[in-house]
């Protein structure tokens, strides 16, 4: 027993090996073909994207091609489309030396995610009872990079720590447990959350730094040099961060009701995520000596107001509510990098890398009390009678369903939730842990190096530089790794 | 009398202090809250976002959700909304260490002008009598994006040598000033001008040329090694320079009429942008010894045709009429950035940073001649009878109003928009130079370091050099901060 | 006779003269005035884009201004715009020193492009009889936007290697070409390439590959230090990638048929693209004795699959049949830039700057095999009968083919794309070797300096240097070059 536990040591603290020459490959044509496997099964078009939609139009007495819900929602889709790809991929791009890491593995994780998000929020939402089939349009589409944003959150944490193959494990379970935690929030609970506060970044967040948690690494100071932004990284990330901010209000309005629905959504997102800038400079500004701004706020704390809106945008929160909102989260994400940050890294271990937990965790749970909130105050006079029907879908099961109820149901859902991410995180980091997935070092951490060829950009001149220039070339190149 | 006059200028003339600690999160803050109230008081939700959407329809007979205001202007205005953040905000990265800055202040700005702008121009516009309350939709977020682009334009010229408090208070009396010459323009002279030729391009370029000739510095040179861009910085403007190139047809084309009018407007203005290209390239490549291009050309002159085709984009104008536009524009707009700039900085003491009076003033004040000609040009057998009423909207008080009269307006309209820019810019100017703003000294002008924490590139290594590699370093350093 | 050959020779030897100060603006304007003369004899407005439409819909019978095209197709429209302006252009600025280059030729030929194609695809597709006159609409502009891709893609081919004059010249006649072959393809032969895997894609990347061979060049190498990337350009080119691979959906649906065409071509394109990122991270990985991955791969190969679905995005291809066709893709591509591209270079002569035969004419030719054989396969049980006749446009001329001949006709179809390419290229490739067109020594290949005027970044501390520093400096200088 006692050599039993010693050779598991042994194993766990040998050299790293981060040769992914197998695992890799392996992964990505499994998966792929099982993905191929599992569509030719199960998913097929629905019947606004088939070819007999023409008969439909006839059956269901449409008069205008216009109706076909593509046009409702193709433009908030390529919308969330670029979130997800530009966005977070850019976002992660701060680190000097890990560019290639942040924009190409999310690449990978989310190509990855969105097609088994397909299969499970279908077999979930939409497997046919008769036909045993799925059927997808523009809708299960959003969906579908919903789900991969959830994982994308929790890439955050681990960002620069952790092998792709490690990432594409954490992306397989990450969508399993989305889809159920949203079959629970949605569908059994009956809760709404359009933007996915709850469904979405509580989730995507907790999941995350409970893996960060588990993958702890005591000696990642050893890669400190490599942690920092350097100036060009840092004008690179805001790309991500303004087209995150930029879309929000299509992602927060992409798969709410046609008509008002999506346009309230929009409205409040856009005025609640202008608050949220103003409020974020002011802590960031307060936060030095004398005053002046840090790039780590103004690329993440600024986007927190979204996140927040998440559940409610859909709701009459009202204009002014909106901004209220993120009134305060620019105030407290912003703090949570200034405080909350270096004390969890400290006392709790949880090294969260882009400090999701203040961009996300935190202003998803806030998001999840204000749809509470919201929902369980609004009434019929504001609301209108039908109005209240259709923007809780008071129907069906819930047709009796009071507001008041409803607000419990949703704070329901967040606690769901969170657990569902604290949990699914603590179980996918201890299997994350085994010796297997070529992580790399905590010396290598945060450097393209190990997962990509870099180009040469030395090579040419070091055949005839005399000693003394050696050491001063080495300085430069020291220097230049920005 | 004299030691008064003495003090002031010592005053005036003492160290410059930076600090903006206290006056930036203050007027983040109180300007915060006072927006929240001001929406609590006026701003609701339109009739097409509101819940209440469902009886209306009803009401007006609507047999689709698909006929609501969004699905109409929402995809142009996401593209707006990009070139606003996205489009300016690159567009000013050019300078070597200036990207947060020009990021970062065009994104607060931004934020705290959509605001401002979706108060002040609902008083002046959409004020409801009955209720005293501005109703808000989609359309109001375009327009909102409108009027920050007038202040983000005068932020070019005063780049790199303001605080970022002085920025919020020329934005806040830009957003004033617009919303009253747009009312003036749009409201008592009826003038047309969906792309904001006048009352965008011509008010913002004036209103920026007043305030920087106002806060003329004499001894800006000792700043010059700052005042260039780098290769990189002029690759990354470049995302800027296209964002808002490709987005231009949009811009034009988001408040236009429903049907041929969005239709219209946004093909003259792809037409013309082209045709823009290929005179700016000509004479970029005539103005060098071997004919090379100049990025600064490339830049900027290539969207002259859109600024000039703000106001007649919607007015058939015809294909090769736009491409006419655009030819001459990209002649007098890269011309200005080799002839007419250098004059008005010698000459006429303007400090033009971006070179908004080549890229906004000029083009714009051509625009509003271009619009004026073709209206009063316009005539029923081109237009059709009904097409020259929705066109120019000849009906309520104007139902009566001749095109040739409607060219007086159009006009009389661009007057408007220059006195408003340059008087109200030289009010405004006075204002900012009160030394309370925190701006910075000259020869630490157009430098990140005053208002950004910026990341620490060279520490790692500055202990153990020996004396000779450190002067060598010290070179080095010069020569990275790119 | 000998002496003439010996002159010519002498002649084509001569120092290489870049300066292109008369050529480059005399083209320029001779080339847009010519432009604006035939857009005032042959371009008008459509019925939907003038104002007229008020009567037109009254006449037709149409009840909203949401069903003119514009609704249907503007968001797509501009998704393309973002593909052919940053799209290419960015994924073209990998290389270290030629940004401005690759950003700004893009930007000048497609420019040109899209006025050229609107006239000549307007004279062979929409010329009305009756008036001599072309009407154009959104679809028109999208349609100019392809036929400019397809020359971009040939601009692939010759990166670095040719002057911005060659480039107009090789866009006149691509253009040309482009017309006339695209009429050949989709008029009398009758053939579906919605997206255009033939039509653009084999004969763009043909096209320039035969192009690059006829311009050859064998001391190529001397520019071999210019050639590579370097890793801040690496990440800038994954800009271009990115808007690529997230707006191909758009691209392939752009033009296809109303409701269930669009939406289904859309879904297709989404899949087919998640499924070729995982393939070509498999085979980079594969590749490489540590599993590392290489950015050429991931710049370049993940797009694949775009190409090879713009034929079939628009049929019933099935979800599962788009993710087989990105498996394949994915492999082939990548495969293609380990083996095929240094087979070419080295013994068929084509240097392949951006190796476009991998990411185009490869996945074009696949494209068009795939649409051959699921239009063959195509039956009235999965499409239904009105289905068939509308996705493969069985009306008028065409009423009585069969599915089977319709087969054959695609596939005839592709070989006139790849004679077209080939032919054509090696025609217009002899003209650009003509010695008057300032292109590049073959030591200047790939650098901005020879066209473009470069921001001085080494001046400011030239004079004080002591001579060994100097020295250094100068091997500073060369790194910094990146």
């Amino acid at each position: 027993m006692g050599n039993c536990i010693q050779g598991c040591k042994d194993y766990f603290s040998r050299q790293k090996n981060t040769n992914i020459r197998l695992t890799l490959p392996v992964v990505c044509f499994v998966w792929q073909i099982a993905m191929i496997i599992l569509f030719g099964v199960f998913i097929r078009y629905d019947e606004e994207s088939d070819t007999h939609w023409v008969e439909t139009k006839a059956h269901e007495n449409i008069t205008s091609d216009i109706e076909n819900d593509f046009y409702f929602r193709y433009p908030s889709f390529q919308d969330v489309h670029v979130m997800i790809f530009v966005g977070f991929g850019f976002l992660m791009t701060f680190l000097k030396r890990y560019s290639f890491g942040a924009v190409g593995f999310n690449f990978l994780i989310a190509s990855f995610g969105l097609q088994w998000a397909l299969l499970m929020q279908g077999w979930f939402h939409s497997l046919d009872p008769h036909t045993g089939k799925i059927y997808i349009g523009v809708e299960s589409l959003i969906n579908a990079d919903f789900c991969v944003a959830g994982c994308l959150i929790a890439y955050g944490a681990v960002l620069g720590k952790v092998s792709p193959v490690q990432l594409l494990v954490m992306t397989l379970f990450g969508i399993t447990l989305f889809a159920v935690e949203e079959y629970i929030i949605l569908n059994l609970l009956h809760a709404r959350d359009a933007g996915g506060s709850m469904v979405i970044h509580t989730f995507g967040g907790y999941y995350g730094l409970a893996i960060t948690w588990v993958l702890y690494r005591p000696n990642l100071h050893q890669s400190k040099r490599m942690q920092g932004s350097v100036y060009h990284s840092d004008a690179f990330a805001m790309i991500g961060t303004l087209f995150l901010w930029m879309f929000w209000p299509s992602f927060n309005s992409a798969i709410t009701d046609h008509g008002d629905g999506q346009h309230r959504a929009a409205i409040n997102t856009y005025l609640c995520l202008a608050s949220t800038v103003l409020t974020t400079v002011a802590i960031s500004s307060l936060s030095q000596k004398t005053g002046k701004l840090d790039m780590v706020h103004i690329q993440n704390s600024t986007l927190a107001g979204g996140v927040a809106l998440g559940t409610a945008a859909e709701f009459m929160i009202s204009p002014y509510g909106a901004l209220i909102v993120g009134f305060f989260c620019g105030i407290i994400s912003t703090m949570g990098y200034i405080f909350i940050s270096p004390f969890l890294e400290k006392t709790l271990k949880i090294q969260d890398t882009c400090g999701i937990h203040n961009l996300h965790a935190m202003p998803g749970v806030i998001g999840g009390i204000v749809g509470a909130i919201t929902a369980a105050a609004a009434s019929e006079s504001v609301y209108g009678k039908q109005g209240l029907i259709n923007t809780f879908d008071f129907t069906g099961d819930f047709k009796d369903r009071s507001v008041l109820t409803q607000g419990g149901y949703q704070a329901a859902g967040m606690c769901v939730s969170i657990v569902f991410g604290v949990v699914g995180g603590a179980i996918v980091g201890s299997i994350l842990k085994l010796p297997i997935w070529g992580d790399p070092a905590d010396e290598n951490c945060f450097d393209d190096e190990v997962y990509w060829e870099l180009p040469d950009e030395e090579e040419e001149h070091q055949e005839s530089i005399p000693p003394i220039l050696e050491y001063n070339n080495h300085m430069i190149h020291k220097q230049q790794d920005l």
